[in-house]
């Protein structure tokens, strides 16, 4: 029996669109004799649809798209399609209104649904939020069409799982997180294939450990899995594919393509009552073309699902906005993306050349604004109140706030759409301005810490023919100048990162510590690090909370991004207690939020 | 038995600080002969911690501040503390590793505690990202101190809810939230009195709602209530206070006041088993009345909570701004609030007069900073990349982010925080300047739509010497010209909002129905708008959210505002779906995210 998955790349709401690709997966399907076709979690209406789903017309009108789906569907072919369920118990009994569903659709019909069992809340997951949990293991059976010769065939009995039905594996992670594991309760009521339907998003090597823990369920519970998982980046979340299957030996039998729409064909022997082997695609090859082409699928897809074609960004001659171009390049297109140098009295030469060189080796087109007249013109307008003051940090967010302005008018005028650059150091530890800097539809590389910055730039210039299918003149796309002179904002005369930050090395590290790890004051410490530094970098991401609270979007790549879910008090006192408390760090010489430090911007 | 309420104002994360106000209370208490003290939901870490609660050390430290303050306690008063407890039993069965609890402290020692049993995930709730739900009917039996003359009295038999435990009426809903009902289970049980410790949300009328359910509680199990709420805004949360008590017949018998610390002291008599009447606060005698009360304490809060003892914002003359001076001039005192005036060449002179009159009836100063300088030197700036345009809605977003960028200069040179002023129906339809006039560390009136922004504008003109405790000079405090002119945002000559929005009274109709009813596009027109209206109005506020995304914290006043309980995925195509499907209105000219209209920002 033929099973296919249809890797496809929803859009958030769009019922019609989403039916239509999975119509066309399944006829293509069909013609490859598939008996049995696989589609991601909430395919028909996209995942994550938040808030949509507190509409009831939205819910109405995503039944009404499901039977017609099924009318419309070749009738041979079944057909596992994610979409809600109403919860007809809830208003009686108790429970929320929804249920996070599968259903199974053939021969014009909905012939059954099936209803997630596991719901996260955690991390950027609020599925608790609409859904109830499923009280039953879910399961189906199968029968070849009987017009066919394989009529002697044993149906196959098939369990469905919704995504984090998966992750409750107490013997591959060490501990429960659900009370029920319903890959257990399935292997008990003996079906021959597990099938999960996914939206996992993409966080970076997290394909490997999805494998291994689907490697170790297959070979401690001995049935095969077949994993469907979504391609897209709705928002900040990016979900990277790689459907995967597992034969009942553990073996990984067939593989999509990652960050890439797919449909994936592979053999059930009825007679083995297992997987066969099939087609498996190639993988990146580290972590940094992971990153890579995760970001150019979500510049990608938000770019293209908000309704823009093209994106403007402004071009300082640093490693961050290099980047972003060059992402932006791989995404959208040379054609589609201009930078803006905006220099000011304070830019150094190389800002000015660095930049254009990498825009001549990406290919785009460049507009130069300089900033000169403008900042003269604020100095003059608020020199009556600025009067007996010093140049400050006022004064340096003014240069980055009016160059968030120009690239706003800019967008504004000839509809592009801002990309923002910072990265996630910075956004962590506020060494950024809000309304400058920060300023655009989607912060592109606010997930990707400084360190890894460098390590991305380094892969591209080894990798540029595959990052982006441009000839390209130059051996670097990355200007080596770009990569190796010293980080600085430039918004004063000779003004380094280094002035005000710890070295990147350090600052990550702790970064890592403090946001992925959730480790305290004394453990980051004890892991050898200057307790003053520490405490500084903790009083400096809990001050900058007001920023990052009206960030854009941020692109996902950590398993802790700034973002949905990250879910911080701005007005809290925690780690002015915390870390002088913990009984290893001298007490801090300013309150969180000091009145002398709680607006500065830069740092 | 004497029984008090502890309606204080925890600060987020200060342990030491909250811990302090129970102590203070508590010693009062005793004073008075008070047997048993009530304090909110998670007293002592201040409600909602949100993230916090992801950090072990934070956990910890609550811990430790538990059993030091159970120790710093007077001996002879038990004392019910709001706090978390791990979950030692999540690691081998699964579960969330914290409850939300309840510890009851006495005689040095935490003597029992108890568990949260329904937790809200709707709304800006998200309780089960962070608890387990308690498995068990919560109480505890208290006797009078036996050295006393009343030792033969029986002891009184105390069921503990928290919250949500109290918001699963079947009768009084007309549906069911959850499977259990923990009052039920209480008066099974046989307590004497139900106790109950809140944190609930302010929204408009919200209290009213809360006592009739309490009403309908007690007289439909038999049992008194004593109901405590914390008095707080934390972020955009603003907490009333109001803790109320209800003997069995259902009477009120004793409240405290709404917005302000109290110390609510009732006698539970023990021989008639029953509350007795006490002192009862008099609550806002309007709505106008209340939200003005909320949005002041609101200001007050986070402002103080932040750091800052002053604030900036800018004045147009118009209504929104001026509402908002004469907020924070009631919530922090007028020499701790600056006006600033922006004129543009397109200013009316009522602008001006309009703002100074407003400033000289608040007693607050004011800076003027013409910005036409700015105008110009930014279109001399873009004058050759913007050739051969016309003026539109760039320049008109420029205009609107140099006034943002001089609020923030100065905010950031003198240590202001910057309130920003739009109203809710702005922020709905996206009339509203991102990065200009959506600037601000708050946003004090974003909840407010602008119908209720003028109703609070004439209560406040009518009750001047309750709202602000000042002599005026002028029997009002809002010029009457502000109140009666067209709304402008005088952005290009001659413009007002009426161009570009359905007058007020309609398009404040159309989104309550839809941002707080889950209206259809069918249901709006059924009840009465224009078809054309109805779609146009859902375009512009699904087309709006990437702005929202990006707004300061909204001070939440309804039951549905923008911000923690309003999750709207951004790239997302349902609106335009939903309403020319709906049958009613003719398809959409535009898509949801047209490219030309998208990064438009005054519409």
């Amino acid at each position: 029996m033929k099973i296919a998955i249809a890797q496809i790349n929803p859009t958030i709401g769009d019922l019609a669109g989403n039916a239509e690709q999975i119509l066309a997966a399944a006829e293509l399907a069909q013609k490859q004799d598939v008996r049995l076709l696989l589609t991601p979690e909430l395919s028909l209406c996209g995942y994550p649809p938040r808030d949509l789903l507190l509409d009831p017309s939205f819910v109405a009108e995503m039944a009404a798209a499901l039977q017609q789906l099924a009318r419309d569907l070749p009738p041979s072919i079944a057909v596992l399609v994610g979409c809600v369920e109403r919860n007809e118990r809830s208003l009686s009994f108790g429970g929320k209104p929804l249920f996070n569903s599968i259903a199974w659709l053939e021969q014009g019909k909905v012939k059954q649904v099936f209803h997630k069992r596991l719901l996260p809340t955690y991390d950027v997951f609020d599925e608790y939020r609409y859904f109830e949990s499923g009280l039953e293991a879910n399961f189906f059976t199968l029968e070849e069409d009987t017009s066919e010769e394989n009529s002697h065939r044993s149906p196959v009995k098939i369990g469905v799982t919704i995504c984090e039905d998966l992750w409750n594996d107490e013997e591959f992670w060490g501990k429960r997180s659900y009370a029920i594991n319903p890959i257990a309760d399935l292997t008990n009521l003996g079906v021959d294939l597990i099938v999960n339907l996914s939206a996992s998003p993409y966080s970076v090597s997290k394909r490997q450990l999805r494998e291994s823990m689907l490697h170790a369920i297959v070979v401690r519970y001995g049935t095969p899995i077949l994993y469907a998982n979504q391609i897209t980046a709705n928002d900040d979340l990016i979900f990277d594919g790689c459907s995967v299957g597992f034969n009942r030996a553990g073996e990984i039998v067939c593989r999509a393509r990652a960050f890439e729409t797919d449909l994936l064909v592979v053999e059930f022997d009825e007679r083995s009552r297992d997987l066969q082997h099939s087609s498996i695609a190639p993988m990146p090859e580290t972590e940094d073309e992971e990153i890579w082409q995760a970001l150019v699928l979500g510049v990608r897809d938000y770019t293209r699902k908000c309704g823009f074609s093209k994106v403007v960004l402004g071009l300082s001659g640093g490693i961050d906005s290099s980047l972003v171009a060059a992402i932006a390049t791989a995404a959208l297109g040379k054609e589609n993306v201009l930078g803006v140098l905006m220099p000011s009295p304070y830019s150094s030469d190389h800002s000015i050349s660095d930049a254009l060189e990498l825009a001549k080796n990406l290919g785009i087109q460049t507009q130069t604004i300089p900033i000169g007249e403008l900042m003269q013109a604020y100095d003059s307008t608020l020199a009556s109140l600025f009067a007996g003051t010093s140049f400050g940090l006022a004064e340096e967010n003014i240069q980055s706030r009016i160059r968030g302005n120009l690239l706003m008018a800019i967008a504004n005028k000839f509809s592009y759409l801002l990309l923002s650059t910072g990265n996630k150091s910075e956004m962590a530890v506020g060494y950024c301005t809000l309304y400058g800097d920060m300023n655009g539809g989607l912060a592109v590389i606010a997930d990707v810490p400084k360190i890894r910055v460098y390590s991305l730039c380094n892969w591209l210039n080894s990798h540029t023919r595959a990052a982006i299918s441009e000839n390209h003149h130059s051996p670097f796309i990355i200007p080596e100048n770009v990569i190796t002179k010293a980080p600085s904002a430039e918004l004063k005369p000779g003004q380094v990162d280094g002035d005000s930050l710890p070295p990147y090395e350090i600052l990550d590290d702790i970064l890592q510590r403090l946001v992925q790890n959730h480790q305290s004051a004394a453990q980051i410490v004890a892991a050898g690090h200057d307790p003053n530094i520490v405490d500084r970098v903790m009083q400096l991401v809990a001050r900058a909370e007001f920023k990052r609270r009206q960030a854009p979007p941020v692109l996902k790549v950590t398993d802790r991004a700034f973002g949905t879910g990250w879910r911080m008090p701005i007005a809290n006192k925690w780690v002015s207690v915390s870390s002088y408390q913990s009984g290893t760090i001298p007490a801090p010489p300013n309150r969180v939020f000091s009145s002398s430090e709680a607006t500065t911007e830069k740092s």
